[in-house]
């Protein structure tokens, strides 16, 4: 018995372990889960009990594989007011943003293709991608979003054909694209003829400062896709996320998702239809603004009191991460195994296509209570002020 | 701008159109869609409230890639009593069979890999493994299944990894594969090793004579995986199917699937689950058994008393599809064409891999009520008779 080739080149996605519950007594910074307490359950219980006691028939039944209309409409509408010109007609409705960067993959990559990501990037889209066996080329983020430096250098020396971005509140380092870079990569696009793949599930979840254009809202030359998700923003148990393109590529796209799972859930698309018909999307993301924001500055201030003073802590605009940067040769999995009975996070090995640093670490914020923040990060605070101090932590 | 090969070697699947709602005063006996009259909406409506209200901060949150375990114990237990020896343990929920046979593709097939197929076959499957660019082998159907004898032909000559039978009322032809064939298959998959993939969405829904042995109940040498969904027992809007497998393919399949789209809904798990718990699914199945056994005579009655004497008609035991076979020298798009205001079905030229022969059609009874089937049956019945009197529907 033989597997495709794609399988032997790929190690396990870690995906699972980041995404599980913490165990008892252990607070976990590490998976991007949001704040339980914040579900809006009773508004989605009658959201989906009014999709089958009015239209079970239908509801119940298959739909079509860009997905549910109305809720296509709902889709733009919320997008259009957060600066993304999408339409009905432009959005495919798909299993999370996941199942988005999955079908992206499957149009553009072939074995071999070079695909460009930031360095660190989600791990998420290197799982979805490593199904088309791609050549990755790194390009390190700064502060103000991708080194445009070496991303000119890298798309110059090389045929690229995707370029994977989170321009908004990164993952995992939480940064932001500046305009010029914004501006800067839509132009080597179309000069070097390559697609960007502006994935913004935390687009939304701002807590300070002034918000920047999408990406595809700044192109004019149908050379960005746009991806998105409830799962920041309303629930992850939904898996409800969508991808915006042009007509020629959504086509492919649909026909893509036909072969995928034939289409998403109708009940899911109707229930979450319902909920948008009846409730304030954008007053409930002004709920988990007010709560994450809090979440953020406390995990900040817990850190920036209680760390040496050589390790560089984020102080994100929004999102839900936060990245710690300790001196290069610390590596940040031999502290996970000194503190994960109390306190997990990701450390950055795992976060990288290729030339992975082990010296960082993400932080995430918003599944915590305020409580087990403040206790979370002064432990690990100390476990890192501890590892400097000894040898159990040198990079090897 | 470049796609990946994939593409340009794919032709758009139609499956789309075969999953569309029939038109005003059109007779559908195209897509294999269940009995909307016979969906339990109030039972699922109550489990998906009680999903919520009794956990909606679990049941919104992310779950796990193989699925919510309570549920995987309902889906065994429910295979176990239909004959196949599934346990919580071997099986991953997928969004529907689809999804199962995609990561299956995923993990077996390569550019030019040899993938055996019925000839004819899904054509969801061929939409499934196309992304992964097989090389098909297609193999006859005959009234007891698969033709063994060609088959192990093409497995002598060729390296084959992967065979794609549904053996219970296959999808288009409505035959099922007999014991003798079975175990004929095994032995040859141990001899050539290859993998078998069993896909069973209508195995439960047998309307006459005695169930088979699942080709996973006689595997002894872990060659079979096996695939089912509740699409066509419960409600295709649900999305939600299985894969049962050995440990090792498992594992695999289980991070493949985390690339693909993360993890199946956990409240969609949960309502079902709910569901499962509160009512039950063989008295469901029964009620659709008696009903749809009435239609499926009443098509096959209205047909045969109608259709010249050189078209067979097939009268199945089970499943969605009645097959009718016409002279070779006819094409039954031409017969389409005629007669879509009226009434649709699949004409047999989307329904191979290759080779395609053009003077089947596959007519499904579970959608229409018995007063639109035999109006529709009548109809077709009358343009075929006109067709073979003519020349209007000629080969060409």
């Amino acid at each position: 018995m033989q597997y495709a080739q794609r399988i032997d080149e790929q190690s396990s996605s870690n995906l699972e372990a980041l995404l599980a519950a913490p165990k008892a007594g252990q607070v976990s910074f590490a998976g991007g889960l949001p704040d339980p307490d914040l579900f809006p359950e009773a508004e989605l219980a009658t959201g989906f009990a009014e999709a089958i006691s009015q239209s079970g028939d239908t509801c119940l039944q298959y739909n079509s594989a860009a997905g549910y209309l109305p809720l296509r409409e709902k889709v733009a509408q919320h997008l259009q007011r957060s600066g993304v010109p999408a339409t009905a007609d432009s959005l495919m409705l798909t299993q999370g943003a996941q199942q988005a960067l999955d079908l992206i993959g499957r149009l553009f990559i072939d074995p071999g293709t070079n695909v460009v990501v930031e360095g660190p990037t989600y791990a998420g889209a290197l799982a979805a991608f490593n199904a088309y066996q791609p050549h990755y080329l790194t390009v390190p983020v700064r502060p103000d979003g991708m080194d445009m430096g070496i991303l000119k250098t890298q798309v110059q020396q090389h045929d690229v054909r995707l370029v994977y971005t989170v321009p908004d509140f990164q993952n995992p380092t939480g940064t932001v694209m500046s305009l010029t870079k914004r501006q800067q990569l839509l132009a080597l696009a179309e000069q070097y003829d390559f697609m960007i793949v502006e994935d913004a599930p935390y687009r939304d979840l701002r807590y300070k400062g002034v918000t920047m254009p999408s990406l595809y809202e700044l192109d004019h030359k149908d050379r960005v896709i746009h991806v998105g998700s409830f799962s920041k923003i309303l629930s992850p148990g939904l898996r409800l996320g969508w991808l915006s393109a042009n007509p020629e590529l959504l086509t492919r796209l649909i026909d893509l998702k036909n072969g995928a799972d034939l289409e998403s859930s109708n009940l899911m698309m109707r229930g979450i239809d319902n909920y948008l018909q009846a409730n304030d999307l954008s007053a409930h993301i002004e709920q988990l603004r007010q709560s994450y924001a809090r979440k953020c500055q406390t995990m900040v201030t817990t850190l920036q009191t209680n760390l040496p003073g050589n390790v560089q802590c984020s102080n994100p605009d929004g999102g839900f991460f936060v990245w710690l940067q300790l001196p290069r040769n610390m590596n940040t999995e031999t502290i996970l195994a000194t503190c994960s009975d109390d306190v997990t996070f990701v450390p950055s090995t795992t976060l990288y296509a290729s030339g992975a640093d082990k010296s960082g670490m993400r932080l995430a914020f918003t599944n915590p209570s305020v409580t087990e923040i403040k206790r979370g990060a002064a432990i690990l605070a100390n476990t890192i002020s501890r590892a400097m101090t000894g040898a159990v932590a040198q990079a090897n």
